[in-house]
């Protein structure tokens, strides 16, 4: 016998990366939404970091709390009996390591910091309006960015390779997140279009499309899955 | 047959964290020192974020590059019939990795792109003297960091738990850097440097006592085994 439960925020990228983890890997888990900013975040007593995703498991008599992202993926992994997050292919798993890191690093610092900052965090803590010039500087790595996963979603079945990755879900994760608030203009990147419709449409991505910001209603093709 | 050849430059925290598990595996590499912000650095070609490390491995006619620390590190851990990196209790796996991503962010970002912007970068690229102030933030993150290592330390044998981890050598990177710097007051952490002598008498450790900085000598007692 065992239950778990996930704090996650729902527009944490890092949080959507694991929900929709769990949903492909089948494991059920009870959700409390944390709010990381606020003083008595029940994050501050479980991760040193005091932020999101946490999954804590409790096993019988045991308990086993995992801290950040690649810990829960990683045990998600350690959990199945073939490949589900990693594929099998060296290439493929060093290529899904690769975009995992990348979005985890680069895209973050370049995209999230600055435009989820202006959009996401400002209203959150009421640090007033956005900046256009931090807003025209997120756009503009967005754009680069974007650019990229086109190429790798022209020439690829998924983002890694052949098979469904953790890259998949770490991209769906970020670039959903961005989607709610408008920020992905669909119409120039049709491959990455085509493969984002492709994740979209799975199981595990269903619950992210009912989750609701604050005073924000989505962009109006956000839960639409035929956009 | 295979052939490997490690693309890195010695004073970057993720560059050593991987010769530190290369040396742990026994996996013996050739090396490639590189210059990262220079224009004609190989790894534009290599890595699409240009970055070190980048490992190459030639297996008869097929050749994989793993890009990133996270990749290599994963096909290390790939490679072994037994964990060498992520040990097999889940709490210490878990707490592994959690290490790992939090020295990947929160160590990066707080104390790397302050003070090791100042007193490697700036030189490097020649970006004028540091500033006093930059130092001053950069080193108060430190100090708050070591604080917090140090009670891991007096706690646990090794900083995940009872067997060496990743999590020993993404740290023993990091504060090695740093090490060769002059920024870490040993005498104020008698756990970590409990801990630290250890890891620093590890074979794997000895290729990173030769490295040179560019016209600056490392701080004293850097080489030195019984500081």
């Amino acid at each position: 016998m065992s239950a778990a439960v996930l704090f996650h925020f729902p527009f944490d990228p890092a949080s959507r990366t694991v929900r929709l983890a769990l949903g492909e890997a089948r494991i059920e888990v009870a959700e409390t939404v944390v709010r990381p900013w606020e003083p008595d975040c029940p994050l501050i007593a479980l991760n040193p970091s005091a932020m999101p995703p946490v999954l804590q498991i409790e096993q019988g008599r045991h308990r086993l709390t995992l801290c950040e992202a690649s810990a829960i993926l990683g045990w998600i992994e350690d959990q199945q009996k073939s490949p589900l997050l990693l594929p099998a292919d060296p290439r493929e798993r060093a290529e899904a390591r690769r975009l995992t890191a990348w979005f985890e690093r680069r895209f973050s610092d370049e995209v999230n910091a600055v435009l989820l900052h202006e959009r996401l965090e400002k209203p959150l803590l009421r640090l007033g309006p956005p900046e256009a010039r931090a807003l025209r500087d997120g756009r503009a790595a967005l754009k680069e960015h974007l650019l990229m996963l086109e190429g790798l979603a022209g020439s690829r079945d998924r983002l890694a390779g052949r098979h469904l990755s953790q890259a998949d879900l770490i991209a769906a994760a970020h670039l959903s997140v961005l989607d709610y608030f408008g920020e992905i203009a669909w119409a120039s990147w049709p491959s990455l279009k085509d493969w984002y419709v492709k994740v979209k449409s799975r199981p595990s991505f269903r619950p992210l499309l009912s989750d609701r910001f604050q005073g924000l209603a989505a962009a109006a093709h956000y839960a639409d899955l035929d956009f």
